[in-house]
């Protein structure tokens, strides 16, 4: 059902659509603070950092004063006891859910908060990039300290009811609480525990050499943009531009940005961000445009999000089928680096597994242990059982228990992300989670017909994107990210998926068993 | 006086103080504002048009509802009647006399008319885009009927004691009117009719074929960049981009964003618009940051922003010592088109003279006469002596009168410029006030020992520069244009400078006398 249709009716329907005329008027101001934020991290010159984190902190201010405002309140209240919200359309029903739950929760944190967290997130992030540059952690430390103490403030007010840590999930994962991520977790990380081991210890698996080269930037360029262009990202409702840690952006029905960072000498850092982007990109431009602005129109979750970009970036793209229909196109744009290489080897190369500081240029073996790991030092932070000053020495400790080796630099341990300095607390976990769910719904897609190796060989991706708007994408945020999932898939949430295609995917080329099961004896 | 000296005070500045800030933070809304103007022209996907107009709607009538709140009237009535206004300091008189004339003229708009002309601004812009492309006049009618129709509701608003063009006007040239401009305008037109007539006629005058030739865009990108990074203009301020129709738009105090569109076959098209937005730019990083959002960081008018972006354009970038300085530049970056040039004959090439359809593409001869048709068009229209729909005659005839040619296609015509869709009217003439201003300062620099050839041969800016910070950038909007020029010049204001400069720097060159009276007998 179109939003447009109820707008069309004659009546019953006044309060529903004042209460969403609203928060589309709210939703409006969102997107101009999407665009500060895109702008600050893709345009902004060095010296206007200060002025920027004014702008956000007065737009936050003045979202939260209508996004909370009264009348609105009072409107919801009376929704949520009519009959619309037990008898209406079903749309209907969660948007009212929804758009009252969402009232209750941000009615609670005072204007002053939401004010000074916009500010101080464009203040840390600007000092963020000068903070990596220069490899100092003791740039980012009073930031982060602050950045961590008004997140916790923030968990207190919205939903005291909640664990803070659970609190702030739920910005990100609605309904998400960390006891039940942590035991899924700790489940997938003994299932790869053989996997990892094996493939950093195996001198069979391939390297990534076939992929160092020559990239001048301009062909990269025009190749990535080929590439997503032909799985179907539209660019006439978006963008793609550089910038230092790659993210994707909605700024309005028609307009997704897509932003990544380039290597002249090393092609996978821009074909698979922008891919994994691209992914992202997919969802938005799938998702209602008639609910724009209201839950319908919204993404499920991050972690279903997480779910679309991956699948694109690992599922499709790291696949052997994918590297032979992409491979004359690449060596069309990189003729020198390609001329002597095979579309086997590339595939192959995608695929390298070996320990890497950074967790953006990990492969897919190794990733979820960096996501876990932030998981960990994060909630203990909120927990209060470790001090943002500590930060460090718990990172290195942690990454050498796990990978075997200590970051060298501050910019290679601690410093790399830029969620911290951006508030993005308790968001680390639906990367992971994201993982989880792309491999339920890849296998679930593949029992549809959808996604197979022949369409893939062949570039028909039209397939799979259109089942995925189907059954993922054309239910914005009505159901949770679990419900979708088992909706979708017909079996419960399970870290299975993702450790069978993994072992799949990775065991033999690496000379281990492609089942979990023999490894793990 | 800066700004924080007087928050730094204990007593007597606080309702001074409390008005300031109110301002201040309303100009953080104009500035994002600024941006979804600026990202609008610069970035927006194609299909993000009709959203972007809802966006800046909204933005515009929250900020209009703030600019008008009615604490921050009641509170400068207050001002205006106390002793400060009267026996403050300079800058603190000026501040409230203007921030109260402010008040009261936008308090008299509705907040629906402003959310009104924002939103049909940025529809009109969009469909401007295509209807060039389409050289189709009937894309456009429709949204000029509208914006004219609106501004002329605008104008009876905001100052119902004036003549409806003199209201609008007032908003970009501060106490201009029409009957005194169209004067001085007349003027102009009179003097230089023998020289756009002898230089039309005149076989002897250069050509530009010196500046033809293979470009290619990034060394193009390249040598603009550093060019006017020499002359001053502070990249960690600002930026530097590609649109359709060139402008300077400032979006905070150390944010300040040039674009330019670009010609692989011909060099002025981008050095010149680049030198003129930068001329801009340099104003904009002169004014004083301080105060920033308040009457004294901003500019004195339209009109002086154009003496500033045209003195450096072609007072200064048109100079043969100019081209003697630029020319190993443009020599090491085009090596393939100015290996057989010298630097006199680029220096003659960029002061050719022949009819363009164009105004930007306009040479300084006759640029003024493309300016005043629009100043008459316009003007016809707001006093409904004109219609919107006859304007595309209207404008054939009056440039076959002015060029002896007529335009072939609405794009070469009547569409060329965004202006009116923007909703921009009462802007055009303060282009050629500008023309007149620059050169009454110019004349009074040369005067103090700045812009000299010998300085500029050299590349040496910093005086020239640094002379119009303290003289032109540093009073803001403390004083009205003639008010500024006369006291920098020490002369009433007057086109004979103007008449004078071209007659001296085109004259020779095209064969005719350097002497204005000469050529007029």
């Amino acid at each position: 059902m179109n939003y447009s249709d109820l707008a069309d009716e004659k009546s019953g329907f006044e309060d529903f659509l004042a209460s969403c005329e609203h928060a589309k008027k709210v939703s409006l101001l969102a997107t101009v603070d999407g665009l500060l934020q895109w702008d600050e991290q893709t345009m902004l010159p060095a010296a206007a950092g200060d002025f920027r984190a004014e702008q956000a902190a007065r737009l936050a201010a003045i979202t939260h004063a209508q996004r909370t405002q009264k009348a609105q309140g009072e409107r919801l209240e009376k929704l949520a006891e009519s009959s619309l919200a037990t008898n209406g359309p079903e749309v209907v029903q969660a948007t009212i859910r929804l758009l009252h739950e969402d009232f209750q929760k941000q009615s609670r944190v005072p204007g002053k908060l939401v004010e000074e967290i916009a500010r101080t997130s464009i203040e840390a992030q600007q000092e963020w990039v000068a903070a990596v540059e220069a490899s100092e952690w003791e740039k980012m430390v009073g930031h982060l300290k602050k950045m961590f103490s008004l997140k916790r403030e923030l968990a207190a007010c919205q939903s005291p009811e909640l664990d803070p840590y659970d609190a702030l999930m739920d910005d990100y994962e609605p309904g998400a609480r960390w006891r039940s991520v942590d035991s899924t977790f700790s489940k997938l990380r003994k299932a790869l525990a053989p996997l990892v081991r094996g493939c950093f210890e195996s001198t069979k698996g391939p390297q990534d050499r076939a992929l160092r080269g020559v990239f001048p930037l301009q062909a990269q360029q025009v190749f990535v943009r080929q590439i997503i262009e032909k799985i179907g990202f539209q660019f006439e409702r978006g963008r793609l531009d550089t910038t230092a840690h790659p993210f994707c952006s909605t700024l309005g029905p028609n307009d997704c940005r897509l932003t990544t960072r380039w290597d002249e000498k090393f092609l996978p850092t821009a074909l698979y961000s922008v891919l994994h982007e691209a992914g992202h990109g997919l969802y938005e431009q799938g998702l209602p445009v008639d609910w724009f602005g209201l839950p319908p129109g919204e993404a499920t979750s991050l972690g279903i999000h997480e779910s679309q970009s991956r699948l694109w970036e690992n599922l499709v793209g790291r696949s052997p089928d994918f590297w032979e229909w992409c491979y004359p196109l690449a060596r069309k744009a990189f003729p020198e680096s390609f001329n002597e290489v095979t579309s086997d080897q590339l595939a192959e190369a995608v695929r390298s597994v070996e320990p890497n500081f950074i967790r953006v240029e990990a492969d897919e073996v190794t990733y979820n242990l960096h996501v876990m790991m932030r998981f960990d030092l994060e909630r203990e932070i909120i927990h209060e059982n470790l001090a943002v000053a500590d930060l460090p020495d718990a990172w290195n400790e942690r990454f050498e228990a796990d990978f075997g080796r200590r970051p060298p630099t501050a910019r290679e341990g601690v410093l790399q992300d830029i969620h911290w300095p951006a508030g993005l607390i308790g968001y680390f976990p639906t990367y992971t989670l994201g993982n989880i769910f792309s491999a339920q719904i890849m296998d679930a897609a593949r029992q549809a017909g959808v996604g197979l190796g022949e369409q893939i060989r062949a570039g028909d991706f039209a397939p799979l994107l259109h089942w995925l708007h189907q059954h993922i994408h054309a239910s914005g945020r009505t159901l949770k990210s679990e419900a979708l999932v088992e909706k979708v898939s017909g079996k419960s949430v399970s870290e299975k998926y993702l450790v069978e295609s993994l072992y799949r995917r990775y065991g033999p080329l690496h000379g281990l068993s492609a089942d979990p099961a023999e490894s793990l004896v």
